[in-house]
């Protein structure tokens, strides 16, 4: 009797460094995690470096031919009109025909969003799906939506991400009952931009969410609430901001050791390792990607230069979405909150 | 004969650190530069600080009396139409009265834009005066603008702010000609939200200033650009994630030094003074304040913290821009460049 493992599909040719490294991060997986992986892609090469890489004989990896590939400086929209059997579309059907249960997408982050919202489509209810990252705090993670999805978000949109983020924060991170905050630039409800004082009575109504009330750019870092909602404008300004402050900080550390007289030195070779692992823990990607919330799947997005450790962790949080289902308990939570009554804001 | 020096009006009272860093910091700043500062807050108290810390008899400190502060937590404008007599109001009348030169505001940001706006009035064509606040960067220094004026901003107000901030890069920071980035989430000119498109082809247009096109978060570490544009919501969210990030890492290196055995320990005695170096280059108030620019005066916000050094260097801040005419300039500027046939955008 065979048995039914969970199947992951990946977008073996997204990413600077596809294939070699997703390839190689898929192999991880399935040695590690008790899950298949259906390679997407250039069938030819694909097999050619499981067989480099001595794992021909793998049962639990899989390869899906796709003759085309979605270049991270291609227009996205443009590109999956014309790119009918792109690596991510191709990815995707699988998921929407049943033959696998999540896709993990490295690459074009405008590319994934816009095949995942063509290939799946939205939970009912939701207007705009979003994207979910997972930042490093004082207290853990806070998780920072919509990241990157929408450039112009309206208050009903904000809305949902609340719901969403908070859930990701609950099945995903284990966070009994997440706190979630709107980002904003004063604590009072009256503080902020139009788009904030418009959706902060939205928020304070959500039955199924604790609602913190308005946070500022500090409380980010600082752990504050678990979720933050902002448009994806401010959250993908923050979250690229957020990454080059880290490496820009870590630089400056480096710099002030080297120039800091012999004893400097001597304590450079304890501090390399710490700031190493500091390094690590400021990359976004070791999360293991950021899941696109609201469509009909289980969606994980991964940075352009995700190498194959990302793209293994990647796996295993699309696996833990699936297992937990959290789409599901959107699909519910989206439903009991009623949010069609917010369409027209 | 008298020998007649620059004179500078300091809210005194303004802060959480008044007046006592507010009167230090003036005493230092007298010391060091040419120039006079004018104390405008409680007189019995400022001359009772003044005894205490030995400069009762400087020559180049004098007092004008104001009877009300407005404090961090008061709504702004409700304080400024209620509190006549506030500090940071009589400030501001002195200069607008010719009788000072500049205004040195710390304390509330809000209350200070509005004294400004109110007391000042903004320069002819400027629709929305806006903070510029110096970050650090790989190359030295980025100016971000608006970093919190305005919640809401149009394409005509960025292209106010990208004038105004080459003018202050230009001036005060000494860059001969500084180049001005959009802020965006994306390089071409075609990405971003409705704000951003509308406002690239205006800064495209410009003839006295060097436009880069759009630049990205990670951009502003990295001083691809010198000058960044952006409305006042992302300024304000950046600027409070940069501090709270900045804050949090060196909490990360400190921990990790702490936990990373004993040779950490000993290169942690070598390391400390190069984090607080670092501590310092990333401590936005040790650049001496953000101008409030549009403005007809020279007007120069401080952190709510700030300190007697903070103080210090924004008296130094405020006598160079009345020395470089930084106003004269962006008056020009605004003239030549016809801002108001944009008013509409």
């Amino acid at each position: 009797m065979e048995l039914l493992y969970m199947k992951i599909a990946v977008d073996a040719m997204g990413g600077d460094y596809a294939p070699e490294e997703t390839v190689l991060g898929a192999i991880d997986a399935v040695q590690t995690d008790d899950i298949e992986v259906v390679l997407v892609g250039d069938e030819t090469r694909l097999r050619a470096l499981l067989k480099e890489y001595g794992a021909a004989q793998q049962s639990r990896i899989s390869i899906v031919h796709a003759s085309e590939v979605i270049e991270m400086h291609e227009h996205p929209a443009q590109a999956i009109r014309k790119k009918k059997d792109a690596s991510i579309l191709v990815a995707t059907r699988l998921v929407k025909e049943g033959r696998c249960d999540a896709v993990v997408a490295p690459g074009s982050t405008g590319a994934a969003v816009s095949a995942a919202l063509l290939g799946l489509g939205r939970i009912k209810g939701i207007e705009r799906p979003c994207i979910a990252t997972p930042l490093p705090s004082k207290k853990g993670i806070t998780v920072l939506l919509d990241s990157g999805a929408n450039a112009n978000s309206k208050p009903k949109h904000l809305l949902e991400g609340a719901i969403m983020g908070a859930h990701y924060a609950k099945y995903i991170l284990g966070i009994a009952d997440p706190l979630v905050g709107l980002l904003n630039i004063g604590e009072e409800a009256s503080k902020g931009n139009d788009l904030c004082q418009r959706t902060y009575p939205l928020l304070e109504h959500l039955k199924t969410i604790s609602f913190y009330g308005n946070v500022e750019g500090r409380d980010i870092p600082n752990g504050t609430v678990d979720v933050v909602v902002c448009d994806g404008f401010v959250g993908n300004v923050i979250l690229k901001f957020g990454e080059g402050m880290a490496l820009f900080i870590i630089k400056l550390v480096k710099d002030a050791i080297r120039h800091g007289g012999w004893l400097a030195k001597l304590g450079a070779l304890a501090v390399y390792p710490a700031l190493k692992s500091l390094k690590k823990r400021l990359d976004f990607t070791e999360y293991g990607g950021a899941p696109l919330l609201g469509v009909n799947g289980s969606f994980i997005i991964c940075h352009g230069s995700s190498k194959a450790k990302a793209i293994k962790n990647a796996i295993r949080i699309a696996s833990e979405f699936v297992e937990k289902d959290v789409v599901g308990h959107i699909r519910k939570s989206i439903e009991e909150e009623q949010v069609e009554q917010y369409n027209e804001q």
